[in-house]
């Protein structure tokens, strides 16, 4: 029995059942969407837990928080300055926030349903995101000490479709990004004890197997310490918490030509130490269930 | 014993203890904010309960949804059209959709904090708001049917900072609507048996005892039903989903000679058939628990 998982998963098991678990990663394989097992985690992953012994196949990554276990989504625009270049924006002087509702987190595997109303016009884009979730309630943190209260990082996919959130919403971004199913995470909520430092990962998306994303979050403007407290002035930050950190250049918007997301589309995110989370753009598909 | 409750509210009783209950009021009172005693519910409130036959004395009315209960909270912008003019923007197409956090919700007799980061610059606002509970999971509800996933309605104020709003936040809203205890609600939610038409409710806001606001929901521009039918598209509504359906012309913003909230300001929200919200501004008070 270890104290304290590394590598958070949730999954359904070889044996029908669905677990919190501590990824089991093969000798030289860094991508935790490649774990084959896991150990069983008993108890609360926000206070009291056991790392067991016990290990079990993975047959299914979920998203690797079960949906009563988030309260807020938020997200941060415009977060990598040569993003805010290519949208045509100018560089924020505070974090650009705005919200997903908890219905719109999937799974690492998950398809990415698309709505009959988000079909029309053009738009439908992908976000390579860095995932912060929130171990432990706080409010007016400073940045010193704004990682303890990090439970770990992963990476989410902030589905957008831009006519929806730049010319239909008023001005307010939420119509494009909140469907069933556009925030797809995972596959690992990646602890401290593996990630030291969040600004230094590779971040990347790839379309069809083609890379379109190749960041880092060194080029974040806000860096993971600077948007935790800030955003917790005044603000009570809960654990289950889930902040998107904004994307870095090369969405499909910004590209010459435009390249939008089509039916059938596999769209991988992925971060160094964290691994992949690979969707596939399914037009009307059944809901994915977190 | 009673099939349903119809002025579902949650309080400290006089035992000491936090119930939810339905508010029995006093002959020809209809300001559930006057209720003394209640029914005690036993159960789920969204799914299987029974009002019960004991009575208890209300001691202090609390936010009627535990933070537990509720999942995520929308906004509607600019929902009546006198307040889309004195807003200088133009009347939306579509319902213009933002959030607060969960942590933003507080009781009808608890105090607004403002924190010191509120404090700089102007613009503490009020914006009395028609607010609807959904109380059954819905997708795609049409608008013939949208009222049936209705818990209930109340009234709320969506205190907003429009520095922080509207200059501060990179064109999001987010930064000005989301501090601890800037969305108080209550003191009932009170269900469709007594509501049987959500658009047509006098609202108000008064400050200080003087009356600011004095609307009516017959001039949303996008109805109760309509907002949820369109809301629900590709959209997951969940039982303790609450809405905040915009605000009628009178906020401080729009005033000539512009009214902002200070220290000590008493400010009431109230609604037609539900009663009031009455919360007191206090710079840097200790924070609202619900």
């Amino acid at each position: 029995m270890s104290a304290r998982f590394t590598r958070l998963i949730r999954f359904l098991a070889k044996d029908g059942r669905t677990y919190y678990g501590d990824a089991i990663l093969p000798q030289g394989v860094s991508d935790v969407a490649k774990a084959q097992r896991a150990r069983i985690i008993e108890g609360d992953i926000f206070g009291k837990y056991n790392v067991t012994d016990q290990e079990v196949g993975v047959r299914l990554l979920l998203a690797p928080l079960a949906q009563s276990h988030v309260k807020t989504v938020r997200c941060l625009g415009l977060n990598y300055a040569k993003h805010a270049k290519e949208s045509n924006l100018p560089e924020p002087k505070f974090p650009v926030l705005f919200y997903k509702p908890i219905t719109s987190l999937s799974g690492p595997v998950d398809p990415i349903p698309v709505h009959s109303m988000a079909q029309e016009g053009t738009g439908l884009d992908y976000e390579c995101e860095l995932v912060v979730v929130i171990g432990k309630r706080c409010t007016d943190v400073s940045e010193a000490d704004a990682l303890d209260y990090v439970l770990g990082y992963s990476i989410g996919n902030d589905v957008s479709h831009r006519d929806w959130q730049l010319k239909h919403g008023g001005s307010q971004w939420s119509l494009g990004k909140a469907f069933d199913g556009w925030a797809p995470f995972g596959p690992a909520i990646v602890t401290g004890d593996v990630i030291k430092d969040p600004q230094n990962l590779k971040i990347w998306t790839k379309v069809n197997g083609q890379t379109v994303q190749d960041g880092n979050t060194a080029d974040q403007i806000f860096s993971v310490r600077q948007m935790i407290s800030f955003l917790s002035r005044g603000v009570t930050l809960l654990p289950g918490d889930v902040i998107f950190t904004g994307t870095p250049e090369g969405v499909g918007m910004g590209r010459k030509p435009q390249l939008w997301l089509k039916d059938g589309d596999v769209v991988e995110v992925g971060l160094e130490s964290v691994g992949t989370c690979t969707n596939k753009v399914e037009f009307d598909a059944p809901k994915a269930k977190i």
